[in-house]
């Protein structure tokens, strides 16, 4: 069976690949917006893959509402959260017979309710699997140290390909850079730089 | 890391020793009270694999708890939950590094909530996964049906070593074969008689 996996090159969706590849043809699909070429990081980490990888196309008028939303708000969660169900119904809409993503269990954004993961299912007539939201934190940690080769840092100098470097982007084109320091709170991302042979 | 999973011999806990068996050493651990012998079925399942078993023993007091709050229901949902607790927190108590059970993100029962698996995981010092906890009924059904052989029937008529098949056995005991069939609705069951090679 054909999956496709949102991929943003980090250690989640990286692990995530792994734990589905035992069961799925799986695909690394990195969403971009065509506001910037971050993605093109992802396609780096999934060169060092056995699995293929595709760039898809997000509306970026969905990028321009989101960013409205977190300068409203103050903070990225839920602008995160439209952006991830964007990109999820894209997907669902390509030629898969399965779509998944990296959430964990303690992931408070994005997350895929139980009703929602139906609803996409039975639109669109994939199956939807988040293969690490029955895995914390301490979980998800040694399979990545057993499993993945990963680089640590904050945010803003971590090479990494989720449509979150997008949205920055637009949001300091639209409110400067003190506006994406008040909006993003410092924190640790990661970028993959190989799965370590099995 | 060593992995123990709760097993019962149905597809759905098969699935969950396939799916972690990519990253951990998993041992098939099946909870019994001592009442009845159903627990062999699951062994004899475990044979056809290659995975280690063992039984694990549950706290009889418990099943009558249990029993006691089903007759009070008319339904077993409840009662079944707290002997699932109670297996957890057992199997949570043996040298693993880590626990697993096999529910599915579509179960109303047994379920864990994110709360109750980080305080099992804090208490215990290990990790709880539940590998199948973001796969929906079709994502399951097409994985078993590729990987697993398996016979389908009535909860009464397969031969299965959930501790479900203990609370029937009590049940009547206590109550009669009448309320076994109140307290039960009909449901099938699946019990896993082989793993396709892969």
């Amino acid at each position: 069976m054909d999956l496709g996996l949102l991929y943003s090159g980090g250690k989640d969706s990286s692990l995530a690949a792994l734990l589905l590849s035992a069961f799925y043809d799986v695909t690394l699909v990195t969403a971009r917006f065509g506001i910037t070429d971050d993605w093109r990081h992802a396609e780096r980490a999934a060169e060092g893959t056995a699995f293929d990888f595709r760039p898809l196309e997000l509306d970026r008028a969905v990028a321009e509402a989101a960013v409205e939303r977190m300068l409203e708000d103050g903070y990225p969660r839920n602008g995160i959260q439209q952006v991830h169900v964007h990109a999820l119904e894209r997907l669902a809409g390509e030629e898969f017979n399965a779509v998944a993503d990296g959430t964990r269990r303690d992931d408070r954004v994005p997350s895929v309710s139980r009703a929602r993961a139906q609803s996409l299912e039975d639109r669109h007539g994939v199956d939807y699997v988040a293969p690490l939201s029955g895995f914390g934190r301490g979980a998800v940690d040694g399979l990545v140290e057993e499993n993945l080769t990963v680089e640590v840092g904050p945010s803003e100098s971590i090479e990494r390909a989720d449509y979150e470097a997008e949205l920055r982007a637009l949001l300091a084109e639209r409110a400067g850079a003190e506006a994406v320091a008040d909006v993003f709170p410092d924190h640790e991302q990661t970028s993959v730089t190989g799965f370590r042979s099995r």
